[in-house]
C-alpha cells in the first residue's frame, strides 16, 4: 500500500505543479498516471511543439515545460504509479480514500486531486481479429521501454509523428525495423520524414506502403504480421508489432466514481477550492468544469494551487495558514534542499 | 484622449500579461502605472531576487519575469501610461469609460481591469519642513530617467538596496554623488555593500554618517541641504536630493471608486471573471478579494485570463467564442508578426 497526503490521479502540467504547491504547504503528492512517462499530453503527443501562453515564456516547447515542472518538483519527491489506470476508489470511515489502479496497485491517500486531463489516453487499436490475444505478447500500443525492442525485429504502423520519431530512434535499438502505412504520404514535421527517407536509404528502415497489417500468427506470442499490400497478401517474421494510430482520451473508471459529470467534465464547486460534490476529492485542470472554465495549462496552476491550500485546511482544521512568499521564505524540500534568495547583510562601509 | 479596449490599472504581471490573453481576443490593451516602468512591485522592490513559485520556472529573477512577460505581450503592442496615477473615472452611457489621471491624461476604454496590486507605490518622505515645495524641483523620490542626473551633483538619502543600487549606478552618471544614512551599517546584496566601499575608496561616492538631512535650502530649487552629523550641523550645495526611504502601497483614488472594498481589497464576484460591482470593472490580481484567494502571481495569471474572457463575451454578445490553443493556431500579432509551431508535412517516402 503507498500512502500519500494527496494522491493525484494525472502526470500532466497541472498534476505536477500540484506537487510543488502542496509541498510548500508540507504535503507529500503521489502520482497515477496510465502513460509511461510524466507529462501527459505535453509528453505524449506534442514534446516538439511550442506553446505561446504560459505566463513568462514567449515561447517553450511542451517538453521542455514538463522538464522545467520535473525540476520544479524534485525537492518534494513525488512518487510516482505509470503505466497504470486509477479504477476504483473507497472512502474510509476516517475521510481518508483507498485507490486502487487496473493493475491491483493500492494507494490511501488523505485526499485525492483528479487531474486526468482530457481523460486517460487509450490507444487507437487496430482493427485486427484476436489483437487483444498478443497485448504484452508483443504487440505494443506505447514504446514504454525502447530497451525491450534491443536486438529484435519489430513493425512499427501508422503514418504520423509518433510512428516516425519511433521508426528513427528504435533503428539504432532494433534489429530490424519495419514501417507499415497505408498511404504513401507521411504527416509530420519535415526532418522527421527526411530522416526515414534518409534511413530507408541507409537499408536501416524497411517501409511497406500502401499496406496493412491485416493478422498476427503466433502461437504464444507475436511471431509474423500477415500485410496487405494493394490487395496481394505477404507474411512477414517479426517479434513485436507496434500500432501507433494515435489515442483517444477517456474519462474511463472515474466517470462510475459518484461524481457529478457534465459533458464529459467533473463538476467543481466555482472557484473556492474545486473540490467536487464528495468532500476530500478534487479535479483541477482540464478535466473540471465551472462557470467560466477556460481549458488553459495556466488556470490549471491556478486550480492546483487554491487546491492545495483548501486540502491543508481540511487536514488542519482552525489553524490558520499565512501566505508566505518563496522570494522571502525559500523553498524547504523534502529531500533536506533549500532555495531561498541570497541573504541581504547588515554591514557597516568605512 | 487615448482609446483602447481595456484600460489596464497596473502593470505588474498580471496586468502585463492580462495585454497577451486580450491579444489572443483581439481586444487592445493600455496600461498606466504610477511607477515609471513597467514591471510593478517586482521591477520596483526586487528585480535580482528570485521567485521560485511561477509554474516552469524553478527560479526565475523578479526583472526577469518582467522582461519575459514585456517580450511575450510585445506583438500585442500595448499603450502604456508611466508615472501617473488614474484618478477619477466615469462611466458613459454607453457602458464605456474615462479615467483620468493625476496629470490630467484622459483614457477611453470599453472595459477597466484594475490590476493594482497592494494599491500605487507611494514614497515614504523624510519629515523635512517644506520638502513638498521641492517635488520636481531638484527632489526626487524615484529615478526615472537616470539622465537628469548627467554631470549633476546629487545627494541620496537611505540605507537599503535603492540607496546603494542608484549610489552605484549614479557614480558613473551624476558629477558628485553623496550617499547619506543615519547608521553605519547598509543593508542590502553583500555585492552592493562591497561596490559602494569600493566606490568610496576610489573617491567616487562621498559618504557621511550617522547622518540626517534635515532642511533643504534653495529660493526656486533644491540649491543645498542641511545635514545633521552626530548633532552637527553642516551644509552641502547640490543639484538634487533623492531620498530613497522606501514605498508604501496604497489603494488611493481607486479607493473612492464606488467599488465594494474589504480590508484594503476589491470584492469581485467569485471566480467567474473577476468583475466588480461595477458592470465593466473588473479587479485581478492581489488587490482583488473572493473566498479562497491567494495573493500569487500565478493566480493573477489566470484571473487576467478569465477577465479578457468576459470582456470579449460582454463585448461581443451572442458570439459564442471557441478557445484556441496556441500550439495549434499560433498567435498573431497587432503588429503583423505571426507566431506558430512548425508546419507539419505531408510527403511520399520514396
Amino acid at each position: 500500500m503507498i500512502t500519500t497526503d494527496i494522491l493525484i490521479i494525472g502526470a500532466g502540467p497541472t498534476g505536477l505543479f500540484a506537487v510543488f504547491e502542496a509541498g510548500l504547504l508540507k504535503l507529500k503528492c503521489h502520482i497515477i498516471d496510465a502513460l509511461p512517462q510524466p507529462g501527459g499530453q505535453l509528453s505524449e503527443l506534442y514534446p516538439k511543439k511550442p506553446i505561446f501562453d504560459i505566463p513568462g515564456f514567449p515561447s517553450v516547447l511542451a517538453g521542455e515545460l514538463v522538464d522545467n515542472l520535473m525540476e520544479q518538483i524534485k525537492q518534494f519527491q513525488p512518487g510516482f504509479t505509470l503505466n497504470e489506470k486509477a479504477e476504483t476508489i473507497d472512502k474510509l470511515e476516517d475521510g481518508t480514500f483507498i485507490v486502487t489502479t487496473n493493475k491491483g496497485t493500492k494507494h490511501h491517500a488523505k485526499a485525492v486531486a483528479i487531474a486526468g486531463g482530457l481523460g486517460s489516453f487509450d490507444p487507437r487499436k487496430p482493427l485486427i481479429d484476436g489483437i487483444e490475444f498478443y497485448e504484452d505478447k508483443g504487440v505494443e500500443y506505447f514504446v514504454k521501454n525502447p530497451e525491450l525492442f534491443r536486438n529484435k525485429r519489430i513493425v512499427i504502423a501508422g503514418g504520423g509523428d509518433s510512428a516516425l520519431d519511433w521508426s528513427i530512434f528504435l533503428a539504432d535499438v532494433a534489429s530490424e525495423v519495419t514501417l507499415v502505412h497505408r498511404r504513401n504520404e507521411f504527416r509530420g514535421a519535415l526532418d522527421s520524414v527526411e530522416k526515414v527517407q534518409e534511413l530507408k536509404k541507409l537499408g536501416r528502415i524497411s517501409l511497406i506502403t500502401p499496406a496493412e497489417v491485416t493478422a498476427i500468427h503466433g502461437k504464444d506470442k507475436v511471431e509474423a504480421l500477415e500485410i496487405d499490400i494493394e490487395g496481394e497478401k505477404s507474411i512477414i517474421e517479426t517479434d513485436y508489432f507496434i500500432p501507433l494510430f494515435g489515442l483517444t482520451p477517456k474519462l474511463g473508471a472515474i466517470a462510475h466514481w459518484g461524481l457529478e459529470i457534465e459533458k464529459n467534465a467533473i463538476k467543481v464547486n466555482n472557484a473556492l477550492d474545486y473540490q467536487t460534490n464528495i468532500e476530500g476529492i478534487y479535479a483541477i485542470g482540464d478535466i473540471n468544469t465551472y462557470p467560466g472554465k477556460l481549458k488553459l495549462i495556466l488556470c490549471g496552476f491556478h486550480e492546483a494551487t487554491l487546491m492545495c491550500q483548501s486540502v491543508y485546511n481540511r487536514l488542519n482544521p482552525g489553524k490558520k495558514y499565512v501566505l508566505k512568499y518563496t522570494t522571502v521564505s525559500g523553498v524547504d524540500g523534502f529531500d533536506g534542499t533549500r532555495k531561498e534568495a541570497e541573504k541581504q547583510v547588515v554591514k557597516a562601509i568605512e
